[in-house]
């Protein structure tokens, strides 16, 4: 078995080295450089913009103006295209524009010989600007007279869905009813992955080529293609290894101007890299989702009935719009089964910059505000929330009548009793009671709830190709892409246990090239190991089909006596070893008779997904003065189906609590109220949480097969971020009494929280 | 029809602007840079390599000798592999060597930042030889007491074959016979491609990675493999455009070496680019043969019997070895028919630097002295030239018995008609009887035989990728290598011909990649056009098919009614466009029912070869007194069957002129006796043939489609260069009665010959 090892990730090794290539290194260093000139107004017309002092800079190429820009249209979301336009993403953008519709709008642009000379023309354009009021909150956004962002979008509203079950107005009739009407809000936030966005684009071949550090190369072809105006396969897509994406990276971000501007500049080469201070500002950010629960619930707890309401806020471009909101509202009457639910989710065009996808695609935001909303019924009520939420989740053999997943087995116990004995729960439970002193502690827990992949919502599919070198080993492509998480160790461990050949003869080929990589929409969704894994299983079962096929002209045995294992070819009645597949590969290549080259390729589709399960439980010392939490353990329980390599799950789930902890303590992105200008859009000033406000991140998993996917495994990615804020919020809760509705959780806010608590009084 | 239409070359603009991304433009700029220690001594064996002042250079990474080179022993030749290991190239060298067989043999290496701290250090090591007698000559290397220069080869002679048919000795006891006994010798020339080899390595994931300026991509990752003594597949070779490499590059010249030196230095990226002397003395040449013929003709011309007898200068090492003394060897009694012939080749090791694979691969050698001694013939009886040949020559109906290779159809006669139309032949031949001044004109002619591709001798196969986008554009992979030749156009024009699509919708794969890029031998043998051709339209119809078959889904008509034309599906019946290939290429891939990445893979196995013919007419002007020859006309006629592109069979036919005229006229490669030093190794004391020396090339050409054929082509990469030194010599002949039997005729040959002709005698 090769599948559920440990083994070293297949770039460990050059990573840790420094010899793995990333964008910036593949770029020539001779490159045109191109800076973008952001406006300095949240919400305008620009009426002119002045160049002519710009171009006289020394080392300036060219100055582009939104004036300059094509007016195709094009969405930058990271999703599969559809045919039917009305569920194709919404086309909002050009690559310039000449309507800003937040503070760091893409104006102009600046194509020069150097960093400095690029630089300088950028604070040499002069934008002459028609500013219009704007609007910054999502329920302001909402209301008549509200600044309009986008013509056609009334209200500012990109989107809004409901979801009725039951009948909610008859059932809160009943009487003895306990009403929880609750309001939850999370915060804008960024990724903060280590390398910056960065790609470059030339021209070849009558061909516009892209490399770039993205999550979706073939997708994002597409956008460049769109935003061009041109055949789509007149565009290459390159990706090399990427340092992080966590979501930022499966939008189109600035491939399209970068691909516009090498054919302003006659094909040159043209580099567009992204200072930090652009990532922050000018690329895509979580999400502010605010939510409104009204739930009603019997003295026990049973839950009658629920009202939801989602306001999320889109800033000014739609990006993956709706999406986000949606699957977080979705998920509620799933997680928590309620007879009479009324759901409304509502996305909205604000003044602010671009909400997209982000590790967990809603689901953080979602899974805080359902699982403080529950811990909060728990509290009114008085009861247990372990048991509570025993009760009340999702039961085994519960079916979604949308997606037909289906929860196959008893794993939210198992991962509650899991993660209750490693904190020790029940003790401390009783120990933290009646505490009184300034310092306090106490212990939360909350659900996870994530729908691996995006079927039957959009297309799922996954192809991957197989090509055997004489020596018997393969070089493995498929279109999803390697973005840090290990996939590319994942892939090469299916592979090899599919095909019987040990795992260092898999030789995945990391770099995605839409020109020869097999077609695959990318990194998202957690939808790797799931979706690639059919992609991959599909492949090598054909390809091996055809080996024992061709083994039979060499060993004279029918292709069913025979089997692949370790790399050998055996014939299955007695074990004997007939030749190597280095053999086979070599000598059937080189065959006089009848040569061929072994190679396979094959296109999975899915018609599946699944759920991922778990659950969080942190326990927290809150320092009531100083208005300070301090995380004392965490841990998160995975129920992720088979692990393929039990080390990289560990790594994601503890980079996903990572971030959840940031998420739930320290970061959030301050916009000036004034301006909306972005007023924390650096590491020093962005509180980005990292190992040094980290307890020990304590990862356990439950193993339940998914009996739907390839190898037993599903959604484990983006998970992991998904409870810890809620795990964190109810052990406050618990600690403190005080119920925070609102992330971050940083010492502005529990002072704020504490003040009105009466805590300092005396 | 897209065949035969004379597109620009895909790659004419990039070309021509500048874009086209070449090995040095591709290589980081900061690599380290190798440089290698060259032996001073013709045979030697080392001693001792004191490297300890060349260690202290600044700069300088790592210094490594012969002694510390792998033991491993490899061949260079790019030739497909084989199982049977009679029939593998012989392995005769170690990427630095201990046994010093040629002056200028790789005895030691440098790694260093800079290219000056590399050429410092190379200066600075010192090697004590224990010097050993040398032989240059290829005969004197035959004789007992010669020096040894590989151990197992006795007298020198690394191969000799024998071609007996008949009864030689019976038949010459015919009373009445002429016998005419000549020996011809031909000259060493190199390449001069004007990329000078370069190569990069580094280590990646586990494996090595190198990119080179080769013909043959999957032939090197073989050899430095083999040179590294590592598995096949832990080698990867990158092949970007290349700047020519007639053969040159159809050896695997210093990768192993390069690819060992990146495992010496850490993994770290090291560049081996060789100078332009380097190129010229340490690279591959054309074999320097000596041939002795002696044929037994009726005074009609009859010929009776012949008896040849072929020396091959190989140099120090066997790269492609006796393949190419042996392919002209075989050509004699194809071109020629003679009932009772005897033939004897053998390939000699001598101390000069090494006899690979050029532009001809013997045949330019073999074809000036089978043209020469025929035309020998005619002068000795007083036949007509013209006459003489038609009636000898291979007739129609010809069958090797070897090859199974046919002459189709007349084409001699027809290549022999429009040659001599051009050329006014007739008329002057008459006209240029009886000159008597110092300067004479003269008109030759010599016929062209070359067989296309290499089965049966060795394994002939290539391999075809196509991936479909979706605007229905395809990528193009083959194995078979662009070098400058045109090959991606003619690719790509097959593809879009068989699949039925634009020309411009084909986007082919120029740069090979072991990784991905389907097997295929690469570019040599002139096999380009006819075995990658094969592979290209199995993989086409293959395609077509599966495309017409997935297109049923959408049209609801049965494959067999559909067609492709133009890029449309349209209905056979009545011409009718169901849809475009764009939109059935759009609407699979992102099917919700039945979603797949379109795509097709073949490997084409060919078990026939086919013969290329032609003529060539020279005219000279003959300056006795100053001996000099001027070129004054020059046609060649080629019947290399159907033609893909006219203007870039016309370019192919052009170049091989030229290099035929270098080769007759001014270029040679100079030892000097006491050293074995080249001594003219540079373009300025190298004669090469420019467009300054030519007249007007005329082209034409006999398009008699090549029955085994995939588009009725076949070879006429290397052909067009083997007529033309002796079609000049006819000439030179014709106009002075002096006959030239060595290459090239110079002013010192024409100022040796005319004297012992008595032309300055008073």
């Amino acid at each position: 078995m090769i599948i559920g090892k440990s083994y070293t990730r297949v770039d460990a090794y050059d990573k840790a080295t420094g010899r793995t290539k990333y964008t910036e290194d593949l770029c020539d260093k001779h490159a045109l450089v191109a800076k973008i000139k952001h406006s300095n107004v949240a919400h305008a017309i620009v009426k002119s913009v002045d160049i002519s002092e710009a171009e006289k800079i020394p080392g300036v190429v060219k100055v582009l103006t939104c004036f300059d820009a094509p007016e195709y249209l094009f969405p930058t979301a990271g999703h599969p295209w559809s045919t039917e336009e009305s569920h194709q993403d919404i086309c909002d953008r050009n690559v310039l524009t000449k309507h800003v519709r937040y503070y760091g709008d893409d104006v102009a642009a600046v194509v020069a010989e150097d960093e400095v000379a690029a630089k300088r023309a950028i604070e040499a354009i002069k934008v002459e600007y028609e500013v219009l009021p704007f609007v910054l909150d999502v329920q302001e956004a909402m209301k008549d007279g509200a600044p309009q962002i986008h013509e056609k979008y009334k209200n500012n509203v990109l989107a809004h869905t409901q979801i009725h079950k039951g009948n909610y107005e008859e059932a809160i009739k009943e009487p003895g009813l306990i009403k929880i009407d609750k309001w939850y809000n999370t915060q804008t936030v960024q990724h903060c992955h280590i390398e910056n966005f960065i790609c470059y684009a030339w021209e070849e071949g009558g061909r516009i080529h892209v490399t770039s550090s993205t999550q979706i190369p073939h997708v994002t072809r597409r956008c460049v293609a769109q935003a061009l105006g041109v055949d789509w396969g007149r565009v290459r897509v390159v990706k090399p290894y990427i340092g992080g994406g966590f979501g930022n990276k499966q939008d189109a971000l600035y491939e399209p101007l970068c691909a516009w501007l090498t054919t302003q500049v006659g094909g040159r080469l043209v580099k567009l890299d992204c200072q930090r201070e652009e990532t922050f500002a000018n690329n895509r950010v979580r999400h502010a989702i605010r939510y409104h629960f009204i739930s009603w619930v019997k003295p026990d707890g049973t839950l009658v009935a629920r009202k939801v309401e989602c306001f999320s806020n889109q800033g000014a471009y739609a990006s993956h719009g709706h999406a986000i909101c949606a699957k977080g509202l979705g998920s509620f009457p799933q997680l928590y089964p309620c007879e009479n639910f009324e759901g409304d989710g509502w996305t909205v065009f604000t003044n602010r910059q671009v909400g997209g996808a982000m590790r967990g695609y809603g689901m953080p935001q979602a899974t805080f505000a359902i699982e403080a909303h529950t811990e909060d019924i728990c509290t009114e009520l008085g009861l247990d929330p372990i048991a509570y939420r025993r009760k009340t989740v999702m039961p085994v053999g519960y079916v979604d009548a949308f997606s037909k997943n289906e929860l196959y087995s008893d794993t939210f116990n198992q991962c509650l009793d899991a993660g209750m004995k490693y904190i020790d729960f029940e003790r401390k439970r009783e120990a933290y009671k009646n505490q009184t002193g300034d310092i306090r502690r106490g212990i939360g827990v909350s659900l996870l709830w994530y729908n691996t992949a995006v079927w039957p919502i959009a297309l799922e599919t996954s192809s991957c190709r197989m090509v055997m070198n004489q020596d018997g080993s393969i070089q493995l492509q498929v279109g999803e892409t390697e973005i840090g998480q290990g996939a590319d160790t994942a892939f090469s461990q299916m592979a090899a246990e599919t095909l019987g050949i040990p795992f260092e003869k898999v030789h995945i080929v990391s770099c995605q090239d839409t020109d020869v990589t097999p077609f695959g929409t990318g990194a998202y969704a957690s939808r790797q190991t799931y979706a690639a894994g059919m992609g991959i299983r599909g492949c090598a079962e054909a390809f091996k089909a055809h080996i024992l096929d061709v083994a039979y002209r060499y060993t004279r045995m029918q292709s069913y006596l025979m089997d692949i294992v370790d790399g050998n070819i055996i014939r299955k009645t007695d074990g004997r070893v007939l030749m190597t597949l280095g053999e086979l590969a070599l000598t059937v290549l080189y065959d006089r008779e009848h040569n061929e080259h072994l190679t396979m390729e094959k296109t999975a589709q899915l018609k599946t997904n699944a759920y991922s399960f778990g659950c969080c439980f942190a326990e927290v010392e809150v320092d009531i003065p100083m208005c300070q939490v301090k995380l004392l353990n965490i841990i998160n329980v995975h129920d992720a189906g088979t692990l393929i390599n039990p080390a990289l799950a560990e790594a994601q789930v503890h980079g996903g609590m990572s971030m959840g902890i940031g998420y739930g303590l320290s970061e959030k992105m301050l916009y000036d109220a004034k301006t909306g200008k972005l007023l924390n859009g650096n590491l020093l000033d962005y509180k980005l949480s990292t190992m040094m406000d980290h307890p020990h991140l304590e990862a356990q998993f439950v193993e339940n097969p998914e009996p739907t996917s390839a190898y037993g495994t599903k959604g484990l990615g983006e998970p992991p971020v998904n409870p810890v804020a809620s795990a964190i919020r109810n052990a406050i809760l618990n600690a403190t009494g005080v119920a925070f509705d609102e992330l971050p959780m940083r010492p502005h806010l529990l002072y704020e929280k504490f003040s009105q608590a009466g805590f300092f009084q005396d």
